[in-house]
């Protein structure tokens, strides 16, 4: 059997790749290692996928995609990619298989670094976030906490600061890693507050998040603090560990053209595993039909 | 009164663009000529916007983006936008009105050209179509008739042909415009049939498109034919004519960077009107997050 196209990972980038592609008479198929919907599936309520005005879960909005991809006969399997064999008809070896492809559109997205705080795992989605593009409206007139020091860290609080009545830095170093500019842009709100020296100890509510109980990393003395919710950027890790021969950025995220095309022809990569700066659930499904359409005219060029 | 953003044109991009603007707590303005959705609001089925996977409408899915952008205080007025003043304060005259902003987005789109052909206004999303990436799976099997001889008209007849029994295309020179290597790829599909020296003139059914007729532009001749659908591909319209001071293309339309910058500081362009590949309403929605993101950084920094 030989695919027109494979892709690997079935997040909103995958999964609209696939809607594209199998629409187009692809012959399709889609690698997921985990579940549908990726990072998408596991945020509590979505506002600003344009079309669905109503507040729907990401868990939900991930069925409708994972519907919508093998309506038009995309095949789904769950697995996980190996390795790459990059001939003329690509080869896709996976733990329980292997695939012959014409082309491969990888859309693995990116895995969040998790800080491994006691309550951490126990509160996502209910008090927990990593995303305030997504959750900040969540949080109005509340207190926040935020885990980070760096770029991201610093601008998701500026974008909280706009809805939160108090937004919390929390860092363990005694400055931040962010750059000069977004540091002294920070100063400007005079609702963030950073707390140094300090680390979170565990995460602690009935049903959601309520308090922390914090560290100070000199004296090591806790102390408890009310709060209504944790953001936590500490980074992303692009999931790329399988990736060989493609040109990676130096952070490992795959380095690609506005056409999604990465260093190897017929090899595409959209959505959050490439580098780029925004991540959003409609620029990553946008990412994967612009993908799907490259695979199309790759193969159309070559056969 | 001083917005924030004012978002010219309420079609996919940008009514994404107001979603993700007014969310983000900016005081935002979309002015839209004649109804929201734009050219999304005409598709008959739409199958292909990434989450609906059930059929929708155009006008269906329209009302929603409308319903999305409203939902955070955008404010929609309807009116033309006649100039745009570049100050620092930006000032957008309408035939209504004047409006004061901080930046503004550009989200026009392009108008379809017509060919004017009787029977063709009538028919639209009842077998007449502007767009074969939306359309062709309902002409499986069937016989469609594509009119134009540029690139588009080659390359949606090669898509067409995947679906359809037979797929004619009408052009009333004697060889076509499109490039060289499209001429040569579309000899490759059997099912393409090119008809040289004819125009149609009319557009004829009960409910839906049953039979054009066309006729020989050296002898005059008239006669009929039974076709399902007709595809036109004649060509799209930027609308830009109220644009002066901001970097056209040569075909007038709006160049911007990734970020949907134009040449102009706080001036945005996002969707079909600014200058791309591919236009598909997924991409559009995208375009119109990114571009919102670009104001929300821009007005921040400046103030």
């Amino acid at each position: 059997m030989l695919y027109d196209v494979v892709i690997i990972g079935a997040g909103p980038s995958g999964l609209s790749a696939a809607i594209y592609a199998s629409r187009a008479k692809l012959k399709t198929l889609i690698i997921e290692k985990k579940w549908c919907g990726g990072k998408m599936a596991t945020i509590g309520l979505l506002e600003n996928y344009p079309g669905f005005y109503d507040e729907i879960s990401g868990h939900d909005l991930s069925i409708k995609f994972e519907k919508h991809a093998v309506k038009f006969g995309a095949k789904l399997v769950y697995d996980e990619v190996k390795k790459i064999d990059n001939n003329t008809i690509k080869k896709i070896i996976t733990v329980n298989s292997n695939y012959n492809t014409k082309s491969i559109i990888i859309a693995t997205g990116t895995s969040i670094r998790k800080t491994n705080i006691l309550g951490e795992e126990i509160f996502i989605g209910k008090g927990v976030s990593f995303c305030a593009t997504c959750d900040a409206p969540f949080y109005k007139d509340k207190t926040v906490l935020v885990i980070g020091g760096g770029d991201s860290a610093i601008q998701e609080s500026i974008y909280l600061s706009k809805f939160a009545k108090n937004v919390i830095i929390i860092h363990r170093r005694n400055k931040l890693r962010a750059t000069s500019i977004l540091q002294k842009r920070i100063t400007l709100y005079s609702n963030i507050f950073i707390l140094y020296n300090y680390l979170v100890k565990e995460i602690l509510g009935k049903n959601t998040v309520e308090k922390v109980i914090i560290e100070n990393i000199k004296t090591h003395k806790k102390k408890e603090m009310k709060i209504d919710g944790v953001f936590i950027f500490v980074g992303q890790i692009p999931n790329t560990s399988f990736v060989t021969n493609i040109t990676l950025s130096s952070n490992q995220y795959i380095i690609t053209d506005n056409d999604m095309n990465t260093s190897v022809s017929g090899i595409f990569a959209c959505g959050d595993v490439r580098e780029k700066l925004l991540k959003q659930i409609i620029i990553s499904a946008s990412d994967g039909a612009v993908a799907a359409i490259g695979a199309q005219n790759y193969i159309e060029l070559c056969s």
